[in-house]
């Protein structure tokens, strides 16, 4: 259950750099090429004349050319043209809007007359000189709503990422979550604490000491359709915490968009955004590398709880005060998918 | 949905030495081996006394004997023997007619008594001295079907063969299809073009130049169940194209046999026959490897195309001028279905 | 179709060590750990808060933590504690009855109610300075049943085993089946043979010479739910056979665990256990290298056996003399069942 008209991170730039790139996105087989002047387009992935992947082709002069037979698809899916034939009565594919923009291609795979690119998720950040951006994309075989309740609910760092971000601290400073229309904010701060293993080498690399007693901050933002960006950072104990000025503290926020792919799969797209030592390239490097490594341990706890959860459909879960990042995202989200419904069927 | 009654090539002699073969043909799960004087039976893959697969076992002295506790089966079904059983009352597993001809083992998947050994595909070159042949055979995931509409359009070398034996010229010129009696041609000729690389290797060991303007020639000739033979060849342009003399052009029969597996899954035996330079084995090899490269261009494209057709069922596909020679196939086919479930009812 | 009130065989204890082992025995995913004495625990894999397999996690002091956010479960399925939980409502999940005895962890997939200790398959062997055991565990894709009856007709030795325990006397001799309330037993006796490879080695493990003509046993003991004990061995012919005098003869009990994990496959714990230089940890390592290998042959036609028969599932098997062991022992195993099954509608 997704909704549909909504904006989703499908791609990264460079994965349709040379060649198109085939993506299922809500279920729908998508191909994602460039055009002349390098503006992102996206269509059904199959050819009209005999069905095979766009995807598997090639782009010649901004026009998408099947790999099969050669017939020429313009980006609004309908044949331009193919070798010896009259083309005008070919039926058109379906094309979805597709935007790039803040290091990303978004798509909207919904009714696209809706689709308004002043809607995409605003990213302050990604047009400043003043941060650096580093992430990746991991392919996870599990709802994504089971990711959105992992990221809001941080408890399940004392254990999934012990070695690395995680400490007991977490578990023991309760959270405290509050909604604002749409976004769901959960937060939690814990005061005088050890940093861990992450935070140290962030604390090192913004040239402070990695051994003082700091206070440390998680701030989870949720917005539909399912979005999540944590605020994250750890301060020099006694200067203000989260609002601590910028030379005793090592900051970022967590970027996540969790773009479903099927019921049961979705593309994580995870990285991390900076405004400490934005133009050393190889800190982004070695933090998209820790992140890397952390991300890859939810990703094999997800993928077994969704089997799980498979297992035994019936059982209903708890929602302890912890969950309740995740169970008011997931009411936020069950309202925005209710009237995108609503719409249709008046519409 | 396929023929069964009817010669399909189930394999190779080579595939079919020392022990059994066991393979599915017509969703029949088959074993394939030879009797004492090396004649090759058929029969149903499954033991009558345990059900394990009789193509686990060996050959001993001509008899099947079963790899798990020795049931010597014999070639009519009937099983001969059992280390201290009596087998009279054993249940007989089916046998189907096959035969070693022209370096193919052929199988009649359907109903025995019809099964008339006059009836296999002729192929004259198989005998002649003059000619030699090299193939194999590669195992892919989609309908025959498809593999019959690749091969009888032959503008997708343009595209899926671009670094071997296609080129734009095929695009240019129009093909045109008959249908005489079963027998489906479709057929093209390109006059004064560049030989493609392919044709280049093939002039030079045929000892003509391979820079010179030649006319290009393919006759794609289908009949039912399912076996395509592809007349290709070039000659020095101005000496009569396809029927230039032989000392100034190369060409070849490109052989294809297409085995229904299952509805989405297919044997596919291909090779070539040419009748220059018969005995030179290496040139057999190089050409062999050079087929086998081509080959697997289309099954990376057809097994992609299988899977978007199965995700969009009820789409209805284009049939172009470039198509009929595919459309005019399936045509013959399903008349020869139809003929054979009306004989079976009426039988 | 298997029992679930009986004790299987879930697990070596080499396998529930360090952390937690998830395994699906009779279709109940359960995880096993040991408690703070050691005492080995089974419960269902599935954790209370969000259901996450409990088997990702840890033990920390006896008691079973989860991986994804900490909770702590107790070995009767309540929750014992969480961080900042109040855990009293949290829901209790299913404990299943579990042993450790013998070298082995033995569960009671069923009724916790009538699982008693005392009905464990007694094995005297295994607690007795004079015997050694070696054994292993596979994996293994078919119904457990056709474990069963390979293990109660060896006449396959001769064609599965060929160059290992095979002899085609196996085939000449006859074996007599009875049955003794719950337990069947199909034996055969071959006197003045030579040998096979596996005996040869045993023999000269022994201190025995290899090439003189022996007398050759085999006794396979049935018990339900799926226990199969096979006393082998050879004496130099002349002495007695089976009665002979230890010093004459090379002997010892296959031991054959097989536990259902769902419809078609099964955890097979095989091993061997012997009262011949009991404390040669080396022949020990041999013996179980050979029987490894004897075991992985008996898994590729059991695999392709089940394929076989889930693709013709209306095909009646054969039920010959040799076959008796096993159509006895599935007799007795229905019987098993249908007595389960009366006890719970009337309980």
């Amino acid at each position: 259950m997704f909704a549909r008209n909504a904006w989703y991170v499908a791609a990264m730039p460079s994965e349709v750099a040379e060649g198109p790139l085939g993506r299922t996105i809500c279920n729908e087989s998508m191909v994602f090429y460039r055009g002349r002047e390098g503006q992102v387009h996206a269509l059904e992935d199959f050819c009209p004349h005999r069905g095979a992947p766009l995807s598997l082709g090639r782009v010649c002069d901004g026009k998408l050319v099947c790999g099969y037979h050669g017939l020429q698809m313009g980006c609004e899916g309908k044949t331009v043209s193919m070798p010896g034939q009259r083309v005008q009565g070919f039926p058109a594919i379906r094309s979805f809007p597709a935007v790039e923009r803040y290091g990303f291609i978004w798509v909207w795979p919904g009714e696209a007359s809706q689709a308004d690119p002043a809607r995409i998720h605003h990213l302050p950040w990604a047009d400043s000189e003043e941060w650096a951006y580093g992430g990746g994309m991991y392919h996870i075989q599990c709802d994504y709503r089971l990711m959105i309740d992992n990221l809001m609910d941080l408890t399940h760092e004392t254990y999934v990422h012990a070695t690395s971000i995680g400490q007991k601290e977490i578990d023991e400073v309760p959270c405290t979550t509050r909604v604002q229309g749409e976004e769901v904010i959960t937060s939690r701060t814990m005061h005088g604490i050890q940093a861990p293993p992450f935070w140290q080498m962030a604390l090192r690399s913004n040239g402070l000491p990695d051994g003082q007693p700091v206070d440390r901050w998680q701030i989870c933002h949720f917005t539909p359709p399912s979005h999540v960006m944590i605020e994250v950072g750890v301060a020099l104990a006694g200067h203000g915490g989260y609002d601590a000025p910028p030379e005793v503290k090592a900051s970022s926020i967590v970027v996540d968009f969790i773009t479903p792919e099927s019921d049961t799969s979705h593309w994580y797209f995870w990285g991390m955004a900076r405004n400490f030592k934005a133009h050393d390239t190889a800190l982004t490097a070695t933090l998209r590398e820790g992140q890397g490594k952390v991300f890859a341990e939810d990703q094999a706890v997800l993928e077994r709880q969704q089997a799980n959860l498979l297992r035994w459909p019936d059982r209903k879960l708890l929602m302890l005060n912890i969950d309740s990042g995740g169970v008011q995202s997931r009411k936020v989200l069950d309202r925005f998918i209710a009237a995108e419904r609503t719409m249709a069927a008046v519409g």
